[in-house]
């Protein structure tokens, strides 16, 4: 047998001790002992990130990459590339602060769902050889080897640049990689620190742009707006019906989201003095519908029984194709589908939550126009949809309004009943988590009954101006109580499983910021369980987004648990219809 | 120790015993004995193509895959499919004579380098369930799970089709793959039949298209002519030249040879009844600047020192983007450039040769306005250009033309000379071998000295007509093979080879079809070799097209030959200035 040499390495600033053996790799031993290193270029020896100070003993001499970047930072020949080095007796050594990639919290709200930025962007600054007559190394050789890739992929009118771009650099260059083995762009000189992206989440009623800093994965800032396609229908369903009416009405609808998008992008790239052409990447999560829409893929099969959708998950799509105003050979990540209205706002939203990593039981509850709901078992996974309507929208309620300024978004009864509005504005309006407050209070006043009778003759019930919750409001909440209701129950039972034995519920969406837990558990629309396992993650489809923007091995994270996640479509359930019936009542 | 169950496996019609153990799969097992079974569809169970007959022994039931395709072909249930087939007891097969792919011959002069045809473009026909509304899965989900493929790629503007194209074909289509993991289009029905692909020899003179069935591997018809480049200017230096001369030239060049190759596509196309929908996928061979020109590349690197390329190998690029009219969705492969102004023709040619496999040491040598040479020693590979002037092509001679109907390609002397023309037609034109031979002749007779002087005072030879053979001239003939025979010698010194040492020269080239073997000798153009290890292998540059459209794994072996092959600068070398002076004296 072939015995190797074995070393001790001593890792200083982390107070760790392993064993090594002769020739092995420094990052791979300091990555073994769990600590973060960043090895951003695949340990290729391109970014100079992993730099380690050599404390005590010995390594090979300095190669010329190497010396590169001890160099430019103007480091000490005791400074090392850790990817560069191999063992070669025992070792003590200091990681510096920034070798190690930080965790970045993926949620705001603050549960735990940590990440490591490694973006599917990345840049790496080359000072190539010009080739000699004796070696005339073709341009793309001269980066090939300099980036230790076989065969580069790279779009036919950069290659047309090419030259140009060499010449004009002086053969010192950025390169712009996707997935580490496809060029996107060479940039003249070193353009390192402008690397950029930006995560969007298309809702029915709001849109989100959000701008990130690839280099930290640190969020710049975002901005949001009403959904442009509003004017085309409030809801999915009008929308769908609208894409039909007309063939042309498709392009409305894309046209109206991608100029409202191009806008945004515009506008947030103007306020923080970053030019366009330095933003490679988008990622876009959207409910199916939304981002059918902005493909321009038809929905008719989302419109008609069995109700599926085109895609599940889509490859990155070149942004100059879809129309994106960002670098023209930049791409475009589109959060994948589940099944059905289950869709990628959902699938970034279970990114975000770290859902598939969690012990125990959970439901992940997304409550719009269309209520989706999330199950995951100790081994497996599940989603439905339940079409909640519009009511918790603030739509189809005669008073009711989306949740802007100056709609009351909260009720409270000590002696009287008192409002509370958003932004504190004079009361325009009643918007979802209002009315729930409002049916709990009316509900335990015994001015409703259970089954949603308003007790009163005028049938009516007066809650400022001229605005009254009528007969026809309780009835659109009872029906939308009553479809997530039903729908939590039925997924429960499909995997015999009690409330009790769930160990969180997350609540997604804007919407769950203002919820209040009691008054839903009093109509019935949440669950009866222990306050503490609800969980406000609010918008997790845009904190998923950016996750996925930053890491490039999430995409494959999510797309692998999309396609374990099983599908129960209620229409089939016959025992669904009498659930819905029963959760009609406002009880728990 | 878990010891497995074996079997014996006979291949009655190949007359072959071999043992296998339980589980083994059975196509495993037929190409571990060295039968060229056809795996096409890389054993997945999609095309059908592997059936054998079960003589005696027993299989799992057919499952539902394997009866599709015995059913579609009218067998009985002994016919089964090897890639789905698991050995479970002693079996005695027959394989079917069109279970085994046929070895075809890439080179039509007959030298053995045999080809499997396994092309890049595959098709395979589909019959997709159709979504329910209990498994609403998408339609790409839908293509995924019949293809076993987890995430296809697929261009947008498909996608948006794809909805139309179910449902015109009632889930009954044909996917057209490429490398086995991208959709490139999706044709209603059952297509298998018409797949094809397009071979492109683009010389510097001439251009030749051949048709080829990519089912059966089968060339169908070819077509040639003048390159459409030439009123730019004879040879690459010129086409070069005017290339810089002004922005646009570009252009017209890149223009010029595309409308060329379109018109002579769309006329085979026509001739041979084939819809250009059902072309996805050309493959164009070409030196370095012929290449360049074609994708529009700056030539700038090309024309001045250190003379070298933008590219060496490129991925397959789309035919919609380059401007071909076949498929828009279909790609082109452009033969990778070995260095400098050894590319595309030369790494085509190799391929063509078997060269890389071949036991000894060979040289390959390319005979046109630059002699390209190449080297292939027990171990290593190595090329050099050296420019012999466009001499050979008749160009720059006083009497000189191309090698077109009416040059005289062959001249002999008995008691008078005898001259022969192309087709027979009169002559009009002296064409390189032609030269060759009359130089030859006149050394002989002592109207030229082995120095190239002319005799005669004079200082001219009649040949026919008002046809001479000038003073001029033959300096022209000596500087062209002082060239070549000084690069052969310069090649050959470099590692340490005698001439005896090699076992095979190549002579590519249309050229070669006609060259004299003594003559040249003669004056010194090829070494003093056996007649019979010099091999014409005439257009070796198409044939290695053709080869390389298909069989997708030899883009993979010559891609990676290209990358051993060293490059000699015969510009560095001192010894080759005197290497050169010596080689113009016409001797041996």
């Amino acid at each position: 047998m072939d015995h190797q040499k074995e070393y001790r390495l001593r890792i200083l600033s982390q107070n760790k001790t392993i064993t090594a053996n002769e020739e092995d790799l420094l990052a791979d031993k300091i990555l073994e002992a769990g600590i973060n290193l960043s090895v951003y270029c695949n340990k290729k020896g391109l970014c100079g990130k992993c730099i380690v100070e050599i404390v005590d003993g010995k390594l090979q001499p300095l190669d010329e990459k190497e010396n590169f970047f001890i160099n430019q930072k103007g480091l000490d020949k005791n400074y090392r590339l850790a990817c560069l080095s191999k063992i070669k007796s025992d070792l003590s050594i200091r990681i510096p602060e920034e070798s190690i990639i930080k965790e970045m919290s993926i949620l705001k709200a603050g549960i735990k769902s940590p990440l490591l930025v490694d973006p599917s962007i990345k840049k790496y600054h080359l000072q190539l050889q010009k080739p000699e007559i004796s070696l005339p190394y073709s341009l793309m050789e001269l980066m090939e080897s300099k980036l230790t890739i076989r065969k580069l992929i790279m779009p036919l009118n950069l290659l047309k640049d090419l030259p140009h771009i060499m010449e004009k650099s002086n053969f010192s260059l950025t390169a712009v990689m996707f997935n580490d083995n496809e060029i996107l762009n060479i940039e003249p000189g070193n353009t390192l620190d402008r690397s950029y992206g930006i995560a969007i989440d298309i809702g029915t009623t709001t849109v989100v742009v959000e701008l990130v800093d690839l280099n930290s994965g640190e969020s710049i800032d975002y901005l949001a707006a009403m959904n442009s396609q509003l004017k085309y229908g409030s809801d999915v369903v009008s929308r769908i019906t609208f894409a039909f009416s007309d063939p042309k009405n498709l392009d409305a609808l894309r046209n109206s989201i991608l100029n409202a998008l191009n806008s945004m992008i515009e506008q947030i790239l103007k306020k923080n003095k970053i030019d366009p052409s330095f933003v490679y990447e988008i990622v876009i999560a959207g409910n199916t519908s939304m981002n059918h829409f902005l493909l321009g893929l038809p929905v008719k099969t989302l419109a008609v029984s069995p109700f599926h959708s085109v895609f599940t998950c889509l490859s990155e799509l070149s942004s100059d194709d879809l129309g994106f105003k960002i670098n023209k050979y930049g791409k475009v990540y589109i959060t994948p589908n589940i099944k059905s209205f289950v869709g990628g706002d959902i699938s970034a939203g279970l990114f975000a939550s770290d859902f598939a990593n969690r012990n125990g039981n959970y439901l992940f509850i997304d409550l719009g126009t269309n209520g989706e709901i999330v199950l995951k078992t100790k081994k497996r996974f599940v989603a439905t949809s339940t079409a909640a309507g519009p009511a918790f929208e603030g739509m189809n309620i005669s008073g009711g309004m989306v949740a802007l300024p100056g709609a009351v978004y909260k009720a409270e009864y000590g002696n009287r009943l008192k409002l509370f509005t958003i932004d504190n504005k004079p009361a325009a309006g009643i918007c979802g988590t209002g009315l729930i407050d409002l049916i709990a209070i009316f509900l335990d006043r015994g001015k409703i009954t259970s089954k949603g009778a308003i007790v009163a003759k005028t049938k009516r019930i007066p809650i400022f101006g001229k605005i009254y919750i009528t007969q026809k409001d309780v009835r659109e909440i009872q029906l939308a109580t009553g479809a997530i209701k039903s729908g939590i129950k039925m997924i429960l039972q499909e995997y015999s499983l009690k409330v009790e034995q769930l160990d969180g519920i997350f609540i997604a969406g804007a919407f769950g910021n203002y919820l209040n837990i009691k008054n839903s558990m009093k109509i019935g629309l949440l669950p009866k369980i222990d306050e503490k396992k609800i969980i406000f993650i609010g918008n997790s489809s845009l904190a998923g987004a950016r996750a996925l923007l930053l890491s490039s091995q999430s995409r494959k994270k999510i797309e692998s648990l999309v396609k374990k996640i099983q599908y129960i479509s209620l229409a089939t359930k016959p025992l669904f219809q009498n659930y819905f019936i029963e959760a009609l009542e406002f009880k728990n």
